[in-house]
């Protein structure tokens, strides 16, 4: 962190009680909070107990927030929310917060005059400076006559008041459209607080968007660095605090929501090169992906190559794939990944600074120290140098003839669903993996979203079941799975039914549809049916590409054939894909 | 139902794979299914045998869709998209149906250019003629030039093949507000299909609106009776049938979600006076609500002035609130409500005809014979004629003074998330509830849904937690409740708690915002605060309200005031008086 910059943030972004937020900001390392009306209202505690505990917890009370409707409004009206004012002043003293959050007015009663809404917050910053207090003061997106930041900006250069200043919020301003580049204009002493929220490009009014969909920042499509680095430069410098409404966010545990919240400032303090931390490392591949209990590997033409010296591990290869067979641990499972950094070092310095949960690691005498770190579902990912690791595997002197895999093109993780926004931060700010767009698809028992995440050499899929799945629907409808590459998926396929391989059967129905949508000749279609080989293409190429049955309780395999330049996963496949596994096992069942 | 009126269901609306599809809709009764073409490709069986499993379970396929993308294009696009279509006949050969949808195109290939769109869907009708095959051109709300239902008429009147239609969605045309009386223009043989489905007002773009929030007809904002009356006074007589895309039901239980698909059905024809079934009844209010396990009523004023003759159920009174408290069940739960209604016979006639689940009662000898039935959220609902059913309880002859409780002002029900719109529907329809607006806020561990239902004398409302929530949200957090009525929820406060009842204590802070924010006086303020009573108004009155403390696993008590007209539930004070009672319990486990 920058000395000169403090962090916060809103109790509203955060799930619980008051005092589950505030320790959870806390144990993040914020600085201080931003504290919600309703959170106080709904505490037993009063404002001078809620101030010590913040005090004890090591948190300052940056801004109270929000107050609305006071301006432009007939006299009578503002006799009521000056009493309404001076109250929240005096909850303010006994809290200890010298600022509070005027939002625009979206008030039926408020006037359109912008001179009335200058005179009017004088009035109310005439008070407040009485009291040492100050009003900061935000034009909302969807305020009823005030809606813009400049807008909002000339009514306080109108009023001229020492104690009134603007509040400069990124979602209701990069919501809109509206260019922060004037923000430069505006003197840094008047830009009273900064409220930070990125959010996803949604096709829907902008207050729904505002209260339901906010992320941290690097979460979304905003660009806050450009936003941010404008209200510095304006010479803005107070808390970065984060005002994110989401609805994810509000339910699930805040400790690990103020982690999560942290690292986007972190992040976003990285991306204004603010922070003296490593660059994000580019993996250059996947060193290993690792499956916890038993595999049948030989079936994919894979040769036990090499046994770990301490742990009950195996490496398993073909071609340029590496797979290692943990006995240990939860079975069925994808336990761990290695990627091949060029600087492990460096990027478990940036890991630590990025608050990749660090993972106890015992290495045996003469073994490679290797770095892992958790990713937000739990995975371990493992920071490999070149392929130092395989030392730590005695060989075995096996070798098998190999069926035409080689290598790893991407491991598809599904995601727990608080943490879906959370894991494309960190593989984004850990480890330098740019997400993709995020794309819904109706599978057979209800909605998966997803996104993949890659850079260098490195592929990821991060999916979730979107709306929640009662006793209904399958308890794992989405495994994990592991994707090979190969240079001909149907010789592939063919090779390793041959072996032995079970691979999932796909329905003829997919391939007549196949044939009536594409220009692909009848012949090639045939041969992609035989082989249950599925296919998609995009502007840039194709992708052919099947499936083995379920290995264990949650992994399959997949073997993938990228013609051209396609640069997707073959998403539109899955809900066929996902069918047929369910028939699968249910006919293994039956 | 009316004979000529048969009823069908799109695959699309329901979860699982297509035999799960399937076997629901014939389950529920419905007399076809439109084959959503998705579940057809993602099925292992071939067209013929899914024909031959639809004739097992008694079920015709009325409607193969979609095809997409069709008209108005370059001669190159359109050879393909009749190659495209050819195929798609053989499969509808197979299958067995007569008639596909094609929807207005949506692609950049398409021309805005009627002649053109009507010559190329006069080819395709005499290429589907030939076959004895109809097509029925659908405008998409959001389609490139043909968006509107009129526009899609003109294009097949100019077009005028025998084998050309039009499908009429009322989604596509209520959405956005096109007036549906224009289709009465429209010759009756010349609507192929009519699709129906509701949907809830949404401030989103029509496009993810359709996709994702579709209802059936009766659980939204759209006036389905007049626009399927209109459709059959055209002369419209295919089959009614369900088209809804909805993320909740797409992954919930198919057997559920195809009784409540049937029980829409059945209403809209009921509201269109075309069935032979008793009027809704209107109950005069309630003659009881049970609660199952021990509750300390005596400390609310209560006497127990009745047992039952033959089960282990106890009668509490006090004014005309009536409570049972049920021994036997699943402790802490609002176990079952006994509505008033005049006719209970004809009611329970109605409720049989709307698909509500009949429960089975033992009445001993001498005892009341009632009709129950289970909501959907499995709570018991009694059909009662005046008070025969207090001849089943042997007086006690007990007495003890009143705390000023007079009655049963409502009873909340939380509601398993996937019953949510069910719930509503089933309410109105089985017993003339009217639901009002669905309201969303924040409580203190996420997001609730809710909404009141009322008729006559009685009031419900139904809540749920709208996202999931993860291990860190408190498994309860809006338990079931009953609130009685009282005349001075102030004087009632202070009496209950003379007499040792345990209520919700409410944080000083909410009084204050009170205070500031109200314009009741600072003695008013005062009372409220000494008495935790929390207050709201509406533009018809004030609501005075208090809360006891949980009394078992899932149930607490609240005494409302209700002044003039208030018509809510208070839902504003909901968050504060969560919070409070989560500290409450957090308290006495510490």
């Amino acid at each position: 962190m920058r000395p000169d910059l403090r962090t916060a943030i809103a109790t509203v972004c955060l799930s619980g009680t008051l005092d589950d937020k505030l320790t959870a900001a806390a144990e993040a390392g914020f600085d201080g909070i931003e504290l919600f009306e309703n959170d106080l209202l709904a505490d037993r505690r009063g404002p001078a107990e809620i101030r010590q505990r913040c005090a004890d917890l090591g948190l300052s009370i940056d801004l109270y927030q929000p107050f609305r409707d006071f301006e432009a409004v007939p006299p009578d009206v503002l006799a009521a929310n000056l009493r309404r004012a001076e109250q929240k002043f005096d909850v303010m003293a006994e809290l200890g917060v010298d600022t509070v959050l005027v939002c625009s007015s979206v008030s039926p009663e408020a006037i359109d005059d912008d001179d009335l809404a200058a005179e009017q917050l004088h009035l109310l910053a005439t008070r407040a400076g009485e009291r040492g207090l100050r009003i900061a003061y935000e034009a909302l997106a969807w305020g009823r006559y005030v809606n813009g930041y400049e807008h909002a900006w000339r009514i306080v250069r109108r009023a001229g008041h020492p104690s009134l200043g603007v509040c400069l919020d990124s979602f209701h301003i990069l919501s809109k459209g509206d260019d922060p580049r004037a923000i430069r204009a505006i003197p840094g002493e008047k830009i009273f607080f900064l409220q930070l929220a990125d959010a996803p490009t949604l096709p829907m009014d902008v207050l729904p968007w505002s209260r339901h969909h906010r992320l941290f920042p690097g979460q979304g499509d905003f660009d806050l660095t450009t936003f941010t680095r404008d209200v510095l430069d304006a010479g803005y410098r107070g808390p970065l605090s984060l005002e994110v409404f989401n609805d994810v966010f509000r339910q699930s545990d805040p400790h690990r929501a103020a982690v999560d919240a942290m690292r986007s400032l972190v992040g976003l303090q990285d991306s204004l090169r603010l922070l003296d931390v490593p660059a994000a490392p580019v993996p250059t591949g996947y060193a290993f992906a690792e499956v916890v209990g038993e595999s049948d590997l030989a079936v994919l033409g894979f040769t036990r190559t090499g046994v770990h010296r301490s742990k009950p591990v195996e490496l398993w290869t073909q071609g340029e794939a590496r797979v290692l067979v943990n006995a240990e641990g939860e079975p069925g499972a994808i336990g761990a990944l290695g990627v091949s950094v060029p600087d492990p070092a460096a990027a478990a310095r940036r890991a630590k600074v990025l608050l990749a949960p660090p993972l106890a690691r015992k290495a045996g005498p003469g073994e490679a120290p290797l770095t892992a770190i958790a990713a937000p579902d739990g995975t371990e990912i493992f920071l490999c140098a070149d392929d130092d690791w395989l030392g730590d595997f005695v060989p075995t002197g096996e070798s098998a003839p190999e069926a035409g895999i080689t290598g790893i093109d991407h491991v598809a993780l599904t995601q727990p669903f608080d943490n879906f926004d959370e894991a494309g931060l960190f593989y984004r700010s850990v480890l330098g993996l740019e997400p993709g767009v995020t794309a819904e698809f109706a599978a057979p028992f209800g909605l998966v979203r997803g996104r993949g995440v890659s850079g260098g050499g490195v592929r990821l899929t991060l999916d979730c079941a979107l709306v929640r799945r009662g006793g209904w629907a399958p308890a794992v409808e989405e495994p994990q799975h592991i994707a090979f590459t190969c240079a001909d998926a149907v010789a592939c396929a063919e090779t390793l039914r041959q072996l032995g391989a079970r691979l999932l059967e796909i329905p003829g129905n997919y391939y007549d549809d196949l044939l009536a949508r594409t220009k692909l000749s009848a012949d090639r279609v045939d041969a992609l049916r035989q082989n249950s080989v599925l296919y998609d293409r995009d502007e840039f190429g194709e992708y052919l590409h099947f499936y083995t049955e379920l290995a264990g309780a949650r992994v399959f395999f997949e073997v993938v054939e990228r013609i051209g330049g396609y640069r997707g996963f073959g998403v539109v496949n899955a809900p066929v894909r996902m069918a047929a596994h369910h028939e699968a096992r249910r006919f293994a069942r039956a």
